[in-house]
């Protein structure tokens, strides 16, 4: 009953799923290796936004299995000199343009080599000016699908483009200063707190967030424990701080967005 | 030429194709049985939609060949006690929470065992608050989809939560009554009047349909046999029967939505 | 690490995402043949737009491998005559209701044969009166993937729909009128112009675009020369020349759509 495994690719594009410019890479790939699985992690980036499509793959990159190869194309720079790349970590090997889409991997994971693809033999010719998803990236995570070594396909760099991961600043033990990293599809507000900063002993002390004019938020651990119209926190499947409110969104409750702060006040210690 | 057959998993969820929850699912699924073919029936059911979700899976799940995996997640309880289950029938195994959700397959299929899973050992650890989509349906759809004993991952259970199904009223020989089960992206209203209620007989007796204010819409064989502008009947391809209008949207020309009374209004006999 | 190749078969519908239709067909495909590979090119064509989805198969087709068979379910006239068909070129498959949907094909490919699927052997029984996707496309482009001999599916036939596709016109050796073909999601206007008629010495001696109102419209190489917010020309991933604005939507700028005339004028030589 035990069926072949076969290489697995993931994409995550702003392609959207009404034109043709998905298929025609997912052709390129099986054109040059047809025993590969593709999963879409999704087509909806929204256009050119490189943060969302970064951490949109921050988020699941790690559940898939070794040696899964993550095809990343949200590329505002098409045509410009940013160069195609491989981050080669690990576990997986991620393939798309070095334009800072690879930020959070490259805080998070082991990087052992990040390779510029210049060798024009594994590109679909001809290259045009606008397609390189289809025409660069597509052929190369095929090519290195079928384990084509990466010195055969370009040259190590070490200088790739990453853009700044705002952090959160414990300010004192009574105040942690946060920021909202992305907004979901339900409106859920995820924000770049951990549990490094808003501990368990932080929670119990009896800490409440606060986001625009909205305070006092709890933080929970299960959406059944919240009131059924107010905003609250609590620790969502990407191990940060998230803001929401139950069946509805809390982005539009909050009126907030990518970048809005946020606070976390504890009481003082009496 | 033949190639291998590999077991095969559908997903229904409410996740939308925008953020990365159904790309961690399939991570997880392809992490434990990297040999699976996967197919998404959709990820666009309304949030926490329940019905539409029982009514999307009843449709199209016997489509599918036998020994097929439908993973269904639509979950407005997640984080509360509601189970995880798999509903084992002569066809299929059907895997998601014990909302409801199967309330169809209760009703049609020969339901063989409900096993609640309740053997951590096969979840993704740690399980999460709020994303039992990756952290147990996944995970446990991979281990049955490598024919994991059900007795492994729970025991069984003999009571799951149902919904009622609205069921059809044959009043009188001039008149059944009916409801709205569901509205497709082209605005038909699919009911749940079936032929087993609108027989040939009563068709051919000279049968009128009516919803809200508009009344005497025909029933036809054919989508080309209807007037270019009027709403009109037809059995359709789930077996029901259906409302629409060429070209438009019958859920706008009707103002009509889920839950809507529909009416067969059958001539008396002389 | 060679795993296994399986028959590839795309499918390209105007279904959408939300509703049953697109996993009952691949239920279909899947209990007839369980070792095929199924890409989706997009579900999101506009319903009932076979002129979009004859571009979209246009402009992608030719980027997968050889023998794959292309399923096309764009049908207005479900339920109508017209003929379940399958074109069969040189390098591909083509399987769909005969409404011109293939127009672009015939156009460009080289093909053998016609076939009208006649044999009710290979549909699904029974077949329903709308979803020809599911019990006659779908079942027939699996027996194709099992290599089922064409002539015990049907007949062949020689007089196939088409449509017209608006050719460009070179007026003169200053003057070429194009049209729209296709508007993309990012509101790229694609014409019908391409490199034969506005050659590389026409855009040499200074061509430039006419659109609505908006004149002079520049033809460049690269999106990066495009000043930030002016509507530019520059033929594009699918060989034809399209009109952009960075970052906006050229559709909206230019309020134009599908079927608007485009005007190239050529400095006359002097």
């Amino acid at each position: 009953m035990m069926a072949e495994k076969r290489p697995l690719i993931t994409m995550t594009t702003d392609f959207g799923e009404a034109d043709y410019f998905v298929g025609a890479m997912k052709g390129a790939i099986y054109s040059i290796n047809p025993a590969v699985d593709i999963v879409d992690i999704t087509h909806s980036i929204p256009p050119h936004d490189i943060y969302s499509a970064a951490f949109t793959l921050m988020c699941c990159h790690a559940d898939f299995p070794r040696n899964t190869i993550h095809l990343v194309v949200v590329d505002p720079g098409v045509g410009s000199a940013r160069r195609p790349i491989m981050v080669m970590t690990d576990e997986h090997n991620f393939i798309g343009p070095d334009n800072g889409v690879f930020s959070y991997i490259y805080q998070r994971a082991h990087v052992n080599r990040i390779v510029h693809f210049t060798t024009e033999h594994y590109f679909r010719q001809p290259v045009s000016a606008t397609f390189h998803g289809r025409d660069i990236f597509a052929p190369c995570a095929a090519y290195a699908s079928k384990l084509v070594d990466w010195k055969m396909m370009g040259e190590e760099i070490t200088d790739p483009v990453r853009f700044n991961i705002p952090a959160p600043v414990v300010v004192s033990e009574e105040h942690i200063r946060g920021t909202v990293l992305h907004v979901d599809r339900f409106g859920n507000l995820i924000t770049n707190i951990t549990s490094a900063e808003l501990t368990e002993e932080r929670i119990g002390a009896g800490a409440r967030v606060r986001i625009g004019k909205h305070e006092n938020l709890l933080v929970l651990t299960h959406f059944a424990e919240a009131n059924q119209t107010e905003l609250f926190a609590y620790f969502g499947s990407a191990g940060f701080l998230e803001i929401a409110v139950p069946r509805q969104s809390a982005a539009r409750v909050a009126e907030a967005r990518r970048g809005v702060e946020v606070e976390v006040v504890i009481p003082a210690r009496t």
